[in-house]
C-alpha cells in the first residue's frame, strides 16, 4: 500500500521540468503521486486549498503541504 | 548507481519533519541523500552557493536547486 502525494501546479513553463523530476523523484514502493494542473482543472482548488496549499507548485506528501520554488535562472527566461 | 540529492536546511525547528519527510521520501533506488546543516556546517555554504541554493530549506536534485517552504501552521509555533 502506498501513500497519497499530490503535486499541485498551475503549468509554470519555467519550472515544470523541475516540477516534474521532483514528483518523479519519489520512492514510487511507498508513493501514488497524482500531478494535479490547478489552472485547467479548478474543480480540484478547493481540495488544493483545504490540504493547505497557499501557492504553487506544491507537495502534498503525508498531508503536509509542501511549497516549492524553483529559482530560474535569467538563461532559461 | 544513484544519482546525489543534497538537502541543505538551518534547523529550523517547525520545518524540520517536513523536511526529513521530504528528503526521506525520495527514491532510494535513484537517489543518495545528504543532509547537510548549513547552521552548524558553514564549511558547505560555498558548494551551497555554487549549487544555485539562495534559501533554506532547499532541495539539490541532479543539480537543480529546488527551494522548499513549509506553511506552519500557527498551532504548530
Amino acid at each position: 500500500m502506498t501513500a497519497k502525494a499530490v503535486f499541485y501546479h498551475a503549468g509554470c513553463p519555467v519550472c515544470l521540468t523541475a516540477e516534474k523530476m521532483l514528483a518523479g523523484a519519489l520512492d514510487p514502493q511507498r508513493y501514488t503521486v497524482e500531478i494535479v494542473h490547478l489552472g485547467t482543472d479548478k474543480s480540484r482548488l478547493a481540495e488544493a486549498r483545504n490540504a493547505g496549499v497557499v501557492s504553487v507548485p506544491a507537495l502534498v506528501l503525508d498531508s503536509v503541504p509542501l511549497h516549492i520554488n524553483f529559482e530560474a535562472s535569467l538563461a532559461d527566461l
